[in-house]
């Protein structure tokens, strides 16, 4: 990646960041504790690739208004924030770290991290509805993006796939069904994110090339995490080494093998890049694309 | 309550279980259980008062397609099921029995019913978004009804109210808290459903008593609560009796004493009945209003 790319990620990152601080800024005295753990995992890092997407989306398909969109933007972070905090939940993969930190029912109670959770899913949608009314995006437009969202985190879509791995924890499965598996549980969100930013542009002709793109990359992202689960070390992960398999989770890994996981990685990108290529503009998100699906952690 | 009413009152709550069913009625093979899950909590009971509040403020608003609204009506009960699901989990309350059947966590895995709960929520903002793409209602009053919806039941709202119970668990506080608390737990929602059918009923200008109403009357069913929760019975109530009170919970009755609450429960009957005649064609609501704040169960 050039350094102005990376410069340019940079720049996405700390917008955004900035951003999600506002949503909490006011904490009422007797239920401020749902803020600050609300905070906490807004603030607890990651590379905000789903708003970048979003706001990159938008900016290929025409739109000039980069700086109104991040609140809109933000959005998908909210809900991404959402599933980790309850994905990591006892009751769920029981994750005591999350990003080396420790996750949100380890610095919080438990009951509150529930309900932050709850709080970030309710407070995406609230902010699409606020960003019409402010009329930064038309009604009808909002009311697409909120379709588009709510359908990629329902039952067809993020929890669909939550309740898939949930299912099927202790057998092995096939390849399809981890494809399925996948492409609900990580791979909508991703394509909710690219899908919105096309949307907002106004450019509902480039939806089908916007979800293939995010199809094809949000899989070889999910086998490339699933290398480095196997590959990478607690320092870049934030985790212990392979604490997804110890779990008996089905992984491209342990169905496919580590060789023929890292060609059909290779397979997938190459298939992204062309489908990035359909846009105008589209220098960066190549970049950005070969730099995630090549990344050490 | 008339005969006529009381047959009005079955037939809405038929109606809104009829198209409740229908939310859930495709469930895909590998994670249909989640949709198991929510449809047997959709279908466990309940007086679906939210619903029937919003159908009736809209058609008191002079709206005329009841019909037509059922599907938009029914959002406010998935919110409702969904803090239900979540309010009973283990980290929560730990409520074994809701409604005189096991919760949602004693008939499925608990991970399944955190997600079900999940996905209700989410669900609710899908189906105002369809609705507005269906052309139920404009997009601007989709949009309108998602800030409503959301704000109700965010930080500010019911998931505030759940936090002041929690931090407050085991200490005494004062009325004003209690009544921030309840206003914000069960209150937000009570409003949000008859504000709700204002809006979709365009009649903006009703919104103020629409909410004068429902701060009453929901503070008024509360305290009600509160009340048959220390004199029902098991069978009535379809859980032991005096279980809140168990777990050192704050209720009016606690925190007034029997004979106050009941008379604070009149007053605020007296407040909302006269709020209720503001509006045209209110006398279903007014004898409704009556025979909520006179339940035994």
């Amino acid at each position: 990646m050039t350094e102005n790319n990376k410069l340019l990620m940079k720049a996405y990152a700390d917008k955004v960041d900035e951003q999600l601080l506002k949503f909490t800024e006011n904490k009422p005295e007797l239920q401020g504790v749902v803020l600050e753990a609300m905070e906490y995992s807004l603030t607890a890092g990651g590379k905000r690739l789903r708003p970048m997407l979003m706001l990159e989306f938008y900016r290929m398909c025409g739109g000039e208004d980069l700086d109104k969109m991040l609140k809109l933007a933000c959005s998908v972070e909210l809900i991404h924030t959402y599933s980790l905090i309850h994905d990591d939940l006892p009751c769920m993969d029981d994750d005591d770290y999350r990003r080396g930190k420790p996750s949100c029912h380890k610095a919080f109670p438990e009951n509150i991290a529930l309900l932050a959770g709850d709080a970030l899913n309710t407070l995406a949608f609230e902010v699409i509805s606020e960003c019409a009314m402010e009329g930064t995006i038309s009604a009808d437009k909002a009311v697409m993006l909120i379709s588009v969202l709510s359908k990629a985190i329902g039952t067809d879509g993020m929890i669909g796939g939550q309740v898939i791995d949930l299912q099927t924890e202790n057998e092995e499965i096939s390849i399809e069904t981890l494809n399925t598996l996948q492409s609900c549980k990580t791979g909508a969100l991703i394509e909710a994110a690219c899908v919105m930013g096309v949307i907002a542009a106004g450019r509902l002709d480039l939806i089908p090339a916007a979800a293939d793109y995010a199809q094809a990359m949000g899989r070889a992202f999910q086998i490339v995490d699933d290398i480095l689960d196997v590959t990478g070390t607690f320092e870049e992960l934030g985790k212990p080494i392979g604490s997804d398999s110890e779990q008996h989770k089905n992984t491209y890994v342990s169905l496919l093998g580590l060789e023929r996981s890292k060609q059909v990685a290779s397979q997938l990108t190459v298939q992204a890049l062309a489908h990035i290529k359909k846009f105008d503009n589209s220098e960066f998100m190549y970049e950005l694309t070969q730099e995630l699906l090549d990344r050490r952690s």
